[in-house]
């Protein structure tokens, strides 16, 4: 049962999806979680960025393809709104321009929102947002693992001569500051030419289970999922998916893209089978919609975060 | 005074104009209008399109782009919400495909709005939205003068084989209808090639002033704004804004584009000249972001409906 | 033997495919029937879009892509020309805005075409034209299977709070009017978020096989053709193909676009492996150049008219 | 008088404007120009081009963009085809690739459309087509003017260390091969980087008077009018319309664009204020639709072909 | 005479414009200035921008337009290679995301720059660069005007509740840190709504003097440059030009666009008639190659360089 | 061993991948190849192509897209610039509109260059100019393999009415001047509608070995690997890649598309598949910038000459 019947969107039988205000989905737009049990959540930070900038605007662009989002998912056979009442929760403000700043006020702002034990989907940004929004969680969480879809490992030490925080570093950070229980999480997807050979040892060796985008092209989607289930087992999980997992085909509206990717069927069949694993957050970030190729970029990751919304509702389900 | 001070925008000194839902200029979404004294209203309807289609998403693409504008004009040298409380009212519903069904039901709507003595600034959809509001504006208000910036006279008895309505009749209907004071009405900016020599003597034979677009790029634009204040004179008006009044390379995203037109500045000079005039609503229209580059039309609509909020807030500081 | 051998395209080894004026492949544009096998025959109404619209452009964005094919398939073997005569009939004349004239108007031209007994090739449009294409194939030729390809099943009873007809609706008509032989008929691809639970059940419930996407990306290619094989059997057929049956990296130029689709190879496979079926009319809908990127979904939809025309050349060259 | 009542658009009141096979206004497309005053004659050659290339396509895109034109023009008070007869001629065969055959080609069938006395208008392609067509003009008709729009001269010796034909070298082969009355020659818009300082006295040491663009924007469109009909006087001219005599923002899609220059406004003055001249060809050229941006390069492109026929209709109505 | 006769482009008769590494004009890359007498310096930073971002990529964008200049200036009458030895430096390395920093690189090597009596232009870049760059400037030379083209004043406190620098900021430090000679010093184009009323006050109030839009539009070009040569008069000056000086349509390819603005003939009027004035230095900002169309804003831009360029070399002819 | 540690790409870690000349991978530009071994040779010649044109602007293309390259190639185990100097040789200069002599231009550099013995990576340019870069090869090495990735054969006689050569007809003429050693030689890839039925058979009649694209979807990349390593062996080899090759999802930028096609992930795979093979040269060509979306085509085309470099590091590291 959704804690709310009130908190659904427009319905797109007698308001055209052309219509309206575009909260994702045309969710109503709040900030008060109480009777709430997911909320959509922008973080418009792209100070990270280290080649293409411009994901302040991925929280918009994927709102604004949301529209064509209906309630009931069938291939999960789950009705979103049957389960969970959701709101939109507008963007978390941020400093543009000052990394150490906003970091903190996402921290913040996010572990408000945990603290509610509402679920969010938070919607970046660059991926170093994902660094304070794990603090977020562990404010609040312990010991939840990391799924984690992505063509980079996201695990370098720093940047331009120093240790400076960049969208390359927030799950080594993540690690240092024992976030996440990294002997239970996982990174999939990852290909791309590296600095130099350390690359990928680089998260093996911080204790990550990787699956390479070579590996996952040949052994395919139902065998990793198996891999990740067994990492992952009973506890506690959060997923930050970056669209560059996907390939520049299907996602060119990102910052660091990269051939040899997975498709929109592919990357779905993977969110999808990931039912049954506990989750408790969810992120989707750099998408940069002025990269974008007919909107099909901002399109992609308002469908995955529907399939998140998916599961999240097949969990109230479960758990009445 | 506004008749609320709530009803203001968010603060982008705050709160960075990169963020948030996209209602227009981050204006509260709400339908109450008893605190108001204007209303950003969508009218996404575009079945009455001849040619290219798709003005729908002119609404929303306005709203993405209105996020630049900043509270104050300093051309007019009057800050919006100083004077006046304003809201974004969001869509009225409107039944895509069904011209006949649509047009009561935007009449319908706008009659309420008018009623509440709000000022409304409608964001088209085609044209033909113009008839309904037009019939909804006389519904509360007698002898209003219509103020009509266009490439195309809009005129015609009617299109294929038929007298059906599309977006090139509003203004016969509101003539033969009586919804308007055609004698002190008149029509700036026609050009384009036409069907036949009656072209242009459609307009003056119903009774409508005319000045052409070779007129106006001959007396410039103070002389034309002599001839529209000493045509429209001191009783009340309605500005009807079609985006192809300005050249092709200012605003390609429209329907029915015609070169030979107006740049952004002459745009503004022309509305901003309008100072003292007595509005009582406003229509832009014809915006199609699918046909836009790089976003300069909607945000010269969006820019032009920030001038047209500043005369209702010129009329409200005069008239405290 | 073609009816007559003067109906085949400009040659581009003389004639540079750059140029001329663009016909489907530079076909003669003719109305007159008399000595021809197959038509192609644009059909540029999208009144019945629900979300995004100018399928009116679809016929000229693929006729101006054709340029590219030339007239033999080497991968089916087969010469279009050595077994058919074909033209370019141009465009049925539609009332854009209204949609029941409209549908009158394409039924009674499309009538006139299957009377003349050539195999016409409809080039939408939304997808609602299919009911009329329909009426009129049923004018003539009885017990058709119906062959769908599409994410969506456009069985809707109605929109918008009424039983009107969209887009989404052609197919629920056809079966209550009794147009096809619904035993013999199948969908193919259906994927995306639905209204409710009812969404694909509804098409069972009328009587259709389907194939969901998931299920395709499953069985793969050959072994859904087996079941659409079986499934459609010796009778005559038509095949409607919607392009959103591809993925949107596929064919971002469309009105409904759903992620996790099928690729061109997957879908030229699937066309091809239908030869040996007895066609009778094909169509092909929802490509909106205005999306397009880069002309990729006009050049794909060309491409797949081309194998619709080779599988009409299979079967002139079997039955001699 | 027109030669005939049937080479006239298809009816746009009847046939909507986004209908049909796209010919140039939907004229009959025809080479048979026996009853016939003007013919829209496309020369898809770019080989010529130094820079950006792609005005193969230049016909197609400008015949795409033509759909709107209507056949009266109500500025120049004319309707076109009340005077004439008018088709679309296709496209001239060329050799891409091959500079002197596609010349050749190009000679020989302009010279058979001249000798048959209709006027043309061509359609390029690049500037260097100008060569043939004078070629073409001078085995009919004597010691033509030329009006020469552009930003460039066109008359340099040679390109790359010979002296090889380009688009930039027409006019000095024009007048060393005295096709035209350089007596009586103008260009107007020059302006723009030189390779060196002879640059613009080329011109002038061949003969040609020029109006550079600052000398244009300094003296206006009237005064600038007057130089122009003083120079050609009663006798023969011929019209050549580089696109990029326009501004970029007016006219991106071209393949060598200057900023500094013209308003779609200006330029429709410009040809407009040619009324009374003796025409006898016209070409409008280096129209590129693949950097053109929402068509309005084309768009601008196909106006001014309209304004080009307004001035034909003129003159058959002085002599009927 | 030029310093060196080697410091030149690549010769455009011989290797086709299209050809070649591209760096300002195929100049020699190199940060030897002992011999040059002019260097174009990238500054590839954009943290300081607050709404669009991505002028990180303006440099590469203006350099690779800029292949289609050419040496010679014929409106100024001025060989730029005749009288000047130039380079393009590359660009100063900057720290993505942190200003301080990168603030404090980009002094340090525009110091050097200007300490070598070489004549830099600045490619930027977010107008946030002005700051470090007038810091350099003012370690070498003093009492030098700014002559700011912009549609902003640039010269708010700061941003988001702070005294943080951005890219509207970087004027009022400028004065209050005395790098400049704000008693010579003119802002001009200043448009665009404001957050508050003290909007333009703020410039006049630190000393500058102002030309709004609207009055540059009112009182034209040549009035506006006599205005602004009596206001810097002999002693040195520094030229700032923001592109979104100009209006959209010709600059949309910019952070922060504003309507009503100018032309790029207009934009070239202004900069040719600067010609006299004594200038040490030029930047040009705001670039931002994503949202450009056609390349319309790379290439106004590096026109505006070239112009730039001609009053360096117009400097070194008067002084041999 | 590398020649010399110093011809190696600015590092990314201290300067961003933004910055900087945009040479390949910001390689050093100079053309002594001394110490050198691998060049990077940009063949910007388009005059070849029959359909798209533009493909001069391919080389720049690519490497402006190639900033996201890192040295190590982790999926291949191997760090480039570990074994192998390299430069960007820059562009070999062409005429364009003038094939024959830009051919002999072609030959004469590329002779030049594989006289020193350093691997080349050409980028063109359209396929034409594989013609003269086997010439050249053929000066040098004898019998050399020829693995050609491409939706077409290019093995056509010659166009319009002529033997002329274009695109479409580099490897017949390879074979008739017996530059390749055919008998160890394949094309991979073939696809698309042929002119007539003797389409692919032309290559097998040559003695090409080939897989078409329906036979390599049918058994995989593995399968064919092996097919194409047991057909070259041991012997030299060169590789021709037609961008072509990639579905128009994946590569939209080229001049001849053909559905049906392949992902970037099988690309990638097939090449690295190709470890072992004694490789002397490679091009990479029909890359089209004007019709990319989003950058996509140039991002995968440079990330396939990455897995070239690879290769030819490889083979260095094994012959230290």
């Amino acid at each position: 049962m959704p804690k709310s019947k009130y908190f659904q969107p427009v319905d797109p039988k007698i308001y055209p999806r052309f219509e309206g205000i575009r909260t994702f989905m045309r969710l109503p737009f709040q900030t008060d979680l109480a009777e709430v049990d997911f909320a959509i959540v922008g973080v418009p930070f792209d100070t990270g960025a280290t080649y293409r900038v411009g994901a302040r605007f991925g929280p918009h662009g994927i709102r604004s393809e949301s529209m064509l989002l209906r309630p009931f998912n069938p291939d999960l056979d789950i009705g979103i709104f049957e389960h969970c009442a959701g709101v939109d929760y507008g963007d978390i403000p941020v400093t543009p321009g000052y990394l150490p700043e906003s970091h903190a006020q996402i921290e913040q702002a996010a572990t408000k929102i945990f603290a509610e034990k509402v679920t969010p989907v938070f919607l970046g940004g660059d991926h170093s947002i994902s660094l304070p929004l794990l603090r977020a969680l562990h404010a609040v969480y312990d010991r939840v693992a990391l799924i984690h879809f992505d063509s980079h490992t996201d695990v370098h030490p720093g940047y331009f001569g120093s240790n400076k925080d960049m969208h390359g570093t927030p799950f080594r950070r993540a690690v240092e500051e024992k976030l996440i229980d990294v002997s239970r999480s996982i990174q999939i997807g990852l290909r791309g030419s590296t600095y130099d050979a350390t690359g990928r040892r680089e998260s093996t060796d911080l204790g990550f289970q990787i699956i390479t985008a070579p590996e996952l092209h040949d052994i395919g989607v139902r065998a990793a999922l198996d891999v990740i289930r067994q990492r992952v087992g009973a506890g506690p999980a959060y997923l930050s998916f970056d669209i560059d997992f996907c390939d520049p085909a299907f996602a060119p509206g990102t910052g660091t893209p990269e051939i040899g990717g997975f498709s929109s069927a592919q990357s779905q069949q993977l969110v999808r089978g990931l039912a049954g694993i506990h989750f408790i957050g969810f992120d989707l970030v750099e998408v940069i919609p002025a990269y974008d190729s007919a909107g099909i970029t901002c399109l992609l990751a308002a469908n995955l975060v529907h399939e998140f919304l998916s599961l999240i509702a097949l969990q109230h389900a479960r758990v009445p």
